[in-house]
């Protein structure tokens, strides 16, 4: 920022006065605005032609009269509480701020951030869906296939990123896909997206307008309600049961689209049974609707073989099927992938175009050569095997402590559910006081939002994520909540 | 896919014959739609409960019959020529396809994809504007830098990603422009994007309604015109001369937007002097617009001092300012920043989270080591060494071949405008000669775009990038080139 300073050195009053005075009316009228990062001193003498003395006495007083901060090793900054006196007492002085808001346009969009606020430093995270590290494929394995990568491509980093992601990927995807989840698909409806929420992104562009319907589990997660409250959608909440989405629950008028995650109800946990998987297929011919079919979790199936995807299902094309590495190699990786029925990959390549340039190649050719290799599917298999011990574990120390314990979401993904017995606190009151205690059960779902509101089991269901933590860990976490518990019902 | 095929035993007609008819009827109806992959033979003789020679002698009749492809090494699918001849010959029993199209929804957003057909495989490529490979940061230097973040950040990719970006990469970011740019912001108005589309995406989404004027520079790239085209914009271009855009001329009628291009007018080439920037920054004020910088070039100034961004000199918080990584260390790095107005730093970043969850760690772990090493500067050092050597290659070729000649912004980025002497045809005729004789001078600008049509300059002003080629090979190219030109004029 080049401060438009002017010194007069006619003036009577000293430099290092006309200094402090220009740069606190420029905080003050809001031209230097809050957490502003200032030009360092010696550039700031150099550029108004003063000693450096003189600017460090004026910002010696700026920062004691409130008006700078120092973080130290980073700079120095305007306040970050100047905006909260600016207009207290500076009256008709301050009009830099009134003048702004008459000529600049409003903005068209203007949602606040949904705050992560994960109670980040809890010792037992039985809120956390994923892994804290200990199970991500070694830094070892990792160098190794980018080292590969990079002696097979040695320009990769050179070449333009097709829209639909690398095509070493999407083929990988599709045989993946094919193998492990029975749905076929040509590699060219294989769309490489930035996570769960590109993939809805584009569908949502593709079909739904300002006011129409759309179907959501009830409970969701809280993202996918914010998601399509922010796109001014009439949220239109179904009941789920133990087997997931109650489709003879489905409204009969019209909606745009359908979001379900068959797979593992999220968060409580239901398998939909094949029956209601095609059942919903028809409803939504019927009603003119799209299903974003979000399969997450049916990486981590432990009975059995999981039901088919409902994409596989579908004679119509109405499903888009949603997948995603950030459980399985780590939140820190972002690719996803967005099947698309065939006549809707040019438009949907084309939104995914107008929104992003490529995703990472590094990236993707990483994760196509885990695939290729037969790594990702040992790494799986690895997965799968430590989540199920820490799924049992969970499970025997809940009934050590608890007696017989009602459970629902124990067959798939990384947490279960536990209905409360009568005798403890509704859910909220009981994460709340474990949070405290150093217990973290506030995973994203089945906090405040409309739709979610009236949905059955609500607060009587408590969450347990089995991820974040070894099994010795778990055993001491369940230890804990017990004694808590019980000192509760002892106190009333 | 779960084909559903129900095979009668007790039909008189062979289990071949029934399975050849069920999927030819799939095939017309649509149900089966071209280019889907089908299941393998052996997985569907078990699915059916028949024999694989069954399946085979079906499977090998439908493909004589046209109604299956099989693709070598990859699977067998449904023809892709079968959408041309289903409704003929088939009338009333094709209603597949007619039903979907009574049912089916409308697409809201139905665009078509902007083809990138770069014509590859030019012996000489004068169209691009970034390094085929050889000036890429050596493969020992990345692997090093991606194995000091893995062991400084062992569990890295486990941990979520923030939206703005990770906050290593920010700070880096926020240091670089300060020291390289002048350009003074805090790590927290930095936004970590996907390229300049995202940035551009944020922007639009904030500001921009349907039907509102936007500025673009005339000419500027095609991908522009197309983003704000596509958002039904109404483009209003406002010419350039050899100093970049003619702020002279802007419109006195208000405008959400403004998109330009100082460091280094795309594509002619002008720099935009420091007093237009202020006409700028006074006009966007009283117009109620909004400026996206669009900085990409800045890194490669040959000749003193770049100007200040408009963003440094803007006092009202009006400019958001859009950078790249993908001129620099390669297109297949994904990453860009965009720095926002600290009081919209939050409304951008919710719509970055909506669209999209956090970018890779580890393209971001990477950029930020070798920023934060001075590795990139390093470098970018011999980057703009090698390019300028190149440029001044490519200016004396011209100069050995055609004499004087008329150039245009040679003083910065990656490729440079010669305004053709008339003796010569336009350049449109002049790109089409050559392309057919291997030298690519396709560029993404100048082709036909509405707001690009009446420019000034437009068909006889060549542009030749000079980053994708060795100084011996931008001289042979030339060498051709003039050959061409020669020979044309011989024949007139």
């Amino acid at each position: 920022m080049f401060l438009p300073l002017q010194l007069d050195r006619s003036d009577a009053s000293p430099l290092q006065d006309q200094l402090f005075e220009q740069l606190q009316e420029m905080i003050i009228s809001g031209r230097l605005k809050p957490n502003t990062r200032i030009i360092g001193t010696r550039f700031l003498a150099e550029q108004v032609g003063v000693s450096r003395t003189t600017v460090l006495l004026a910002f010696e007083r700026l920062i004691s009269e409130g008006y700078l901060d120092t973080r130290p090793g980073v700079g120095t900054f305007v306040s970050s509480s100047i905006a909260d006196v600016q207009f207290v007492g500076e009256g008709s002085k301050s009009n830099g701020q009134f003048e702004r808001q008459a000529f600049l346009r409003p903005m068209v969009f203007n949602a606040r951030l949904n705050s992560h606020s994960k109670e980040t430093g809890s010792r037992f995270d039985f809120g956390s869906t994923s892994s804290d590290g200990t199970e991500l494929l070694p830094a070892k394995i990792l160098l190794r296939k980018i080292r590969d990568a990079l002696d097979k491509h040695p320009h990769g980093l050179a070449v333009p990123q097709p829209p639909g992601g690398l095509d070493e990927l999407r083929r990988a995807i599709a045989d993946h896909l094919a193998t492990t989840r029975g749905l076929m698909t040509s590699p060219e409806q294989v769309i490489v997206v930035l996570g769960r929420r590109q993939a809805f992104s584009i569908v949502a562009h593709l079909f739904q307008r300002r006011g129409d319907r759309v179907i959501l589990e009830c409970p969701t997660d809280d993202d996918t309600v914010a998601f399509f409250e922010t796109r001014d959608a009439v949220l239109v909440p179904v009941p789920v049961d133990e087997n997931g989405l109650e489709t003879d629950r489905l409204p009969e008028e019209p909606a745009s689209l359908a979001h379900v995650t068959p797979a593992r109800q999220n968060p409580l946990g239901g398998i939909l049974p094949v029956a209601r998987r095609e059942k919903l297929i028809s409803w939504a011919r019927q009603a003119g609707a799209y299903i974003i079919e979000d399969d997450c979790d049916a990486v981590f199936h432990y009975r059995g073989a999981a039901p088919p995807p409902i994409a596989a299902l579908d004679p119509y094309g109405l499903v888009f099927y949603a997948g995603s590495f950030a459980k399985t190699l780590g939140t820190g990786i972002g690719l996803g992938y967005l099947v698309v029925p065939s006549e809707f990959v040019e438009p949907a390549l084309a939104l995914k175009t107008m929104s992003q340039d490529g995703c990472s190649w590094l990236e993707q050719i990483l994760v196509a050569e885990l695939m290729s290799s037969g790594e990702y599917n040992h790494h799986l298999r690895r997965l799968r095997k430590t989540y199920l011990e820490r799924r049992d574990c969970l499970i025997e120390a809940l009934t050590q402590h608890f007696g017989t314990v009602s459970l629902l979401g124990t067959e798939a993904g990384t947490q279960l559910t536990w209905r409360l017995p009568e005798r403890f606190p509704p859910a909220h009151a009981v994460r709340a006081m474990a949070g405290e205690r150093g217990i973290n059960l506030q995973g994203s779902s089945g906090r405040s939002s409309t739709a979610n509101s009236a949905c059955r089991f609500r607060d009587r269901a408590l969450i347990l994520g089995y991820a974040a933590m070894s099994s010795a860990r778990i055993r001491q976490g369940i230890e804990r909540l017990s004694g808590l518990l019980r000192s509760y019902n002892s106190i009333r």
